[in-house]
């Protein structure tokens, strides 16, 4: 169904350089499409008579901005939230995280999925990059939620085949579905095997297929390769073939000038996961260097086992706090770079151009948010980008429009039982345990 | 009135070390005390058979802990809110806050102070240390909204007359009303002389009032300090006696040591400011290492020009994350620690006991909130006190009582006309800048 916010601030996110540029305006979708953007009333009249039929809703008091774009998630370990704080990275693995994977079924992954996409469309999130098991199941639930989704089909060294039968599936799948989309997912250089690091990035060629990657995330990860290959992460896949405009590279934390120099060269998508790195002590990435290089790094939450939940308002706050504190610099990722990164910046992660995905504009792609600026801690607006990053919360998001449906309306997620999806969960977590 | 919150999780924060402990039960509020916490149906059943006027509240899905204490902000500041991000300290200071600030009257920053208390008590903040201008004209305010407040008078080296003054009359004015503190806050070593200092203690120490005062905040200022007087900012405090358990030192980023030993040996109560320090790029507290000290180490929001809202669950996860990123090791600062530098640790620096502050039992203050737990980022519940320190968020606060007084119910503010205040605020910082 077509609809039209009217009376409302628009913040496109087209605008360059650190001028965000907002106004009064209303802006219409048909089918997937933004179809009107615009500050002049007469053309809304004119555009509403033409269309008598589109749902007009009142955006005054609100802001209406590009959805959010989160680049790398782990959504299905929703199941295993909070199960393991706290603790050595070693322990967390091998007493909790993987013997619980060992015993998830296709459609534990699939509920822990659906769980995920629900809390990220209530916090204003359109699209996400995910990396696990069983997704060729996980498309029927991102098309009945209707986010816009690159699944990336996620193996380690011995289960290459199981990745590559779950894209084959996770294709068919999502056939018809254009704002589905299939990646490869080898873990990471210090998990997977030259031999199939390579195997993956064929198998990724010959499906045209992204292909994503854990890369340099931590201290310990670039000691191994460097002990084992004599090169960093990002030498040691660029010297494989890894590294081009079609990886997205999770992390990059131990990174020196020369790696990001190789990292732009190749146009590889970086995804920064600022709350990741701190909680798990993975250290911190040279962020602002990066984005003064002139790479592309998008932002994202990791799974909700390292963060531990996927709301992207907090990311872009501690990506921007972290540098700020880090680099001794105040001035370094402002408040308007640190929303293009999760809006426009994470199109190219989603294999579409700024010109298509994470801006407001007219022929471009219906993904949007609408946020409710009656909250005391977004009032007074002195400054409608710093409030919406430095202040802005999930919970301000009112409405949800992705691919041009709208799947949050007043603050509820659209045809979705949520009592019963938390019995379900809690019942599946028990399940397993007892397995 | 009475009330009595039934079926429902209770956390009380009572237990010592790294163990909480969390049951099904019971609470209920008489007068401005908690007067029944149990897991016994039947004391429940007598106790209403005994008090039939009490409103019963069904807490099924919900939590009941401590109300949050954020221990240093400046509330009113909040007119500043997103004025001036992004740029540099002094620019910030000679070009928006002086500026603003020399224009404000009483009632301006009484406004703020309004939109401030809202802002925390919609977050489950309970309590809170003041430290502005004015706070005479803030104890109405404070009153109406029912918040527990420890309001300090601040002054630079000049001004110390009006802060006497201000004190003086916010004593008067908060007679007779136990849950509102007065004190004297000079603002820092390196803007206020020693004879200053001095003054202003023997005036707390007069009126049996505590002191507050920034410490160490930057690296400038101990350069500064260094310079002028050859000591760090610590040693200088607590060679002209600035130091002792009526002291809250906010901030603490720079210090060495042997400062953190004076910290303890003096029993002065420091006030963590996480996002604020990383924001303005102050640097890293030593936090893991003060805990491990044994100091007794507060969590706050500082002003809402600084960080840029008043949400203490943020700064929860901030402080933790902080910590762990900074330290390399993921184990410092568990989420129970965290819980307790928030609730109880906060007690101290009210001027209470851990006894009659910031915990759950009988006989203790009335100050508490109830979170919902049915959303799907608090899904599954599978370790709860992890859930709401990483995970929790202030929209997720139900129902706040401050001092046997409810103050938040099904998420609304009692008694405040929401859009009103925003009308007001906007008008008063429009008003201002036009001065």
């Amino acid at each position: 169904m077509n609809f039209l916010i009217r009376h409302t601030t628009l913040l496109p996110m087209t605008a360059e350089g650190c001028e965000p540029k907002s106004f009064t305006g209303s802006i219409a979708v048909e089918g997937n499409r933004i179809a009107l953007l615009t500050a002049v009333e007469e053309e809304v009249e004119a555009y509403l008579e033409q269309h008598p039929e589109c749902r007009v809703i009142d955006g005054r008091g609100r802001v209406v901005m590009p959805g959010l774009i989160n680049t790398h998630c782990h959504a299905a370990m929703s199941l295993q939230r909070n199960m393991a704080d706290d603790i050595a990275l070693m322990e967390w693995l091998n007493d909790y995280i993987w013997p619980f994977e060992a015993k998830q079924t296709a459609e534990d992954i699939a509920l822990g999925m659906t769980l995920g996409v629900v809390e990220m469309l209530l916090g204003g999130v359109t699209s996400f990059v995910d990396m696990y098991f069983h997704e060729a199941r996980c498309v029927e639930v991102v098309r009945r939620l209707g986010i816009r989704a690159l699944l990336g089909c996620s193996y380690f060294d011995h289960t290459i085949a199981l990745a590559k039968a779950d894209a084959e599936a996770a294709i068919e799948a999502a056939k018809g579905f254009s704002h589905i989309g299939i990646a490869i997912a080898p873990h990471a250089p210090y998990t997977v095997s030259r031999e199939r690091l390579v195997e993956g990035k064929e198998f990724a060629r010959q499906h045209g297929l992204p292909l994503m990657i854990h890369v340099a995330e931590t201290q310990a990860e670039a000691e191994y390769v460097r002990k084992k290959y004599d090169r960093t992460p990002v030498e040691w896949l660029d010297e494989i073939g890894l590294l081009d405009e079609q990886t997205i590279a999770a992390h990059c934390v131990w990174v020196d000038e020369k790696d990001r120099a190789t990292l732009k060269k190749r146009g590889v998508v970086v995804s920064h996961n600022a709350q990741s790195n701190m909680k798990i002590s993975s250290g911190i990435s040279p962020v602002a260097a990066m984005l003064d290089e002139g790479l592309c790094v998008t932002l994202a939450t990791d799974g909700p086992c390292s963060n531990n939940d996927l709301d992207m308002w907090e990311e872009m706050r501690s990506a921007a706090f972290l540098q700020k504190v880090a680099t001794g610099n105040p001035l370094v990722l402002p408040a308007y770079e640190v929303l293009k990164m999760a809006t426009r910046n994470g199109a190219r992660a989603m294999g579409y151009s700024e010109q298509e995905l994470g801006v407001l504009r007219e022929g471009a792609l219906a993904d949007l948010v609408m946020i409710d600026l009656q909250k005391p801690h977004l009032q007074p607006i002195n400054d409608l980008v710093s409030d919406l990053v430095y202040c802005g919360k999930a919970s301000d998001v009112e409405l949800v429009a992705v691919d041009g449906r709208i799947v949050v309306d007043e603050g509820k997620v659209c045809g979705v039982d949520l009592p019963a999806l938390y019995q379900a969960v809690s019942e599946a977590v028990k399940r397993i345990q007892q397995k």
